[in-house]
């Protein structure tokens, strides 16, 4: 029977992880453990995969990680969960901002793979399919399902446009606003949108879409966005928006339009950052931590040769605060 | 007179800039263009300095940064524009929250020196100065001053503390609370804290301080730390708060309770976010894109063996909005 590294760790007295990272050569190792390991292993005569080790032998133990903008609280905070499943896992993270410039973000998978990056999380999606495909890299999505044979995390955009859409049903909302970034990115969260049509239709509501032309965020613009809304329908008694900022901006103009929120006009976010908690707003919480730390593990399971799942939806959450 | 880069520029026809660019085989260089500077060279017979050369050659372009949390705004925000600079002069980013933690901060400052970044900016700082003066590599920090021998930006911190208290003055607060989070951390930012208390003292103005005891952010305690403060002191009439994220807390506790801002209480905050925009917030603002950028620029200038600026105090804005 093979030998494997359950052996050596058993001889050496280990964990099988501990073993893992002397042959990987990732983490704190000190010179006492790395002989230990290595001696057991020419004891037991253990042949390595292959594989493995040349997946080893070129590990740089970073991987990049491209969204379109760090200073969005949701990417904000996707971020810091990745950062810290990745140091946990002996990962060092290369933050690009794409600010979704499609030039950009393709020149940035161009300097990642010169730097010799072991994978890429993408949660910019201004690319084509085709540029997608030829990265040639571990490689994990989010929000974006570009082929089958990418391994994509998101959470159930459909099932969150339809919560917050039955919800505003059930506050007897008679003429319901849908307010979004660029509709035109091909991106799962497109499913809000779809499932707020869906229902609307079949229920016969009126409605209301508004999306911002710009690909990036700028407060500004939702700001103008916002405006326009409350102007043009000043009947509008419930707001969906696609984003707690989205959310906030639309309470803001209800502040000061004298309209009460959520007597006049009740107001539904999406995403759940922590800024939604503290000015109680009603959202839909993504589980960000969750996809951060599964794109991280996914990401270093491509890397060692392993086939993680190609589709992975996480649950979301209606969260009910003071605003509807 | 020995030739510069400047004789090679005007032969080949293009900038001192490009030239640097292929010495330092940096940023994105045309194989023509490399053999057309390369000829130049040899055709003056240009030597290059041997010291910057040898930093050249080992250049991986990469840069270090070490911030407390990204997932607040601030470091979000001067994150971006980092990102953005960085981007600009051909260095990729790495990025490491050291959530405060001491020993994640010095684990990520071998890390990066195994991974032979070209230098760090520290906007973290949980470390000793021993431990600082150790790492041995072109290091810029941000508010925090460790030695007269390493370059350090941050914008007016005393001077802001200054503007935030006289404004609560002016606006004729009877008793005015200072809200911070650790003071006891050895940052620039202490100094707000410094210009509040000289000034009450000198105006004999009533005044109460609240820090909370975390080193992190953590938007539950400031919760707690604000409930506390209009508990124990319901006569507070204005506060200033030692960051933005601190006084949307306040907005929300006086909403709470009924107080209206800026009737009953003013609040000032600090920072500059984006957020304090969106929410009308009256704050101090630093110049965080340029605190971003001169970051950038002047560890480019170590990596070159140049030398930047050691103190570099960029200027603080007052802008009132509508919570004074």
């Amino acid at each position: 029977m093979a030998i494997t590294i359950k052996d050596i760790a058993e001889k050496v007295g280990v964990s099988v992880t501990t073993v893992s990272r002397v042959l990987n050569n990732r983490g704190y190792l000190s010179d006492s453990l790395k002989t230990r390991v290595h001696q057991a292993m020419e004891e037991l005569n253990y042949q390595p995969n292959e594989l493995a080790r040349s997946l080893s032998r070129s590990k740089s133990n970073v991987i990049g990680l491209i969204i379109p903008d760090i200073s969005h609280p949701f990417f904000a905070e996707l971020t810091k969960h990745i950062e810290y499943y990745a140091y946990k896992k002996g990962y060092k993270l290369m933050l690009c901002n794409s600010l979704l410039d499609k030039d950009k973000e393709r020149e940035y998978i161009d300097l990642l793979r010169a730097s010799q990056v072991d994978g890429i999380i993408m949660g910019s999606h201004t690319m084509s399919v085709n540029d997608y495909m030829s990265i040639k890299l571990p490689l994990i999505t989010i929000d974006r399902k570009i082929s089958s044979t990418i391994p994509c995390i998101s959470s159930d955009n459909y099932r969150g446009g339809e919560m917050a859409t039955q919800l505003l049903f059930q506050k007897k909302c008679k003429k319901i606003a849908y307010l979004s970034g660029n509709l035109r990115l091909n991106m799962l969260a497109k499913q809000r949108y779809d499932a707020f049509v869906d229902l609307v239709t079949l229920e016969k509501v009126e409605h209301v879409i508004k999306q911002t032309n710009l690909n990036g965020f700028n407060y500004k613009e939702y700001e103008e966005l916002v405006a326009e809304l409350f102007s043009e329908h000043p009947d509008i008694d419930g707001v969906f928006a696609s984003s707690d900022m989205l959310a906030l901006q639309v309470i803001r103009e209800c502040r000061r339009r004298g309209k009460k929120v959520p007597g006049q006009v009740k107001v539904v976010g999406y995403d759940g950052i922590l800024i939604s908690e503290m000015d109680e707003l009603t959202t839909i919480r993504q589980p960000i931590k969750e996809m951060g730390k599964l794109s991280v593990q996914y990401l270093a399971d491509l890397i060692e040769g392993q086939n993680p799942p190609l589709d992975t939806i996480l649950p979301v959450q209606l969260v009910e605060r003071s605003t509807t």
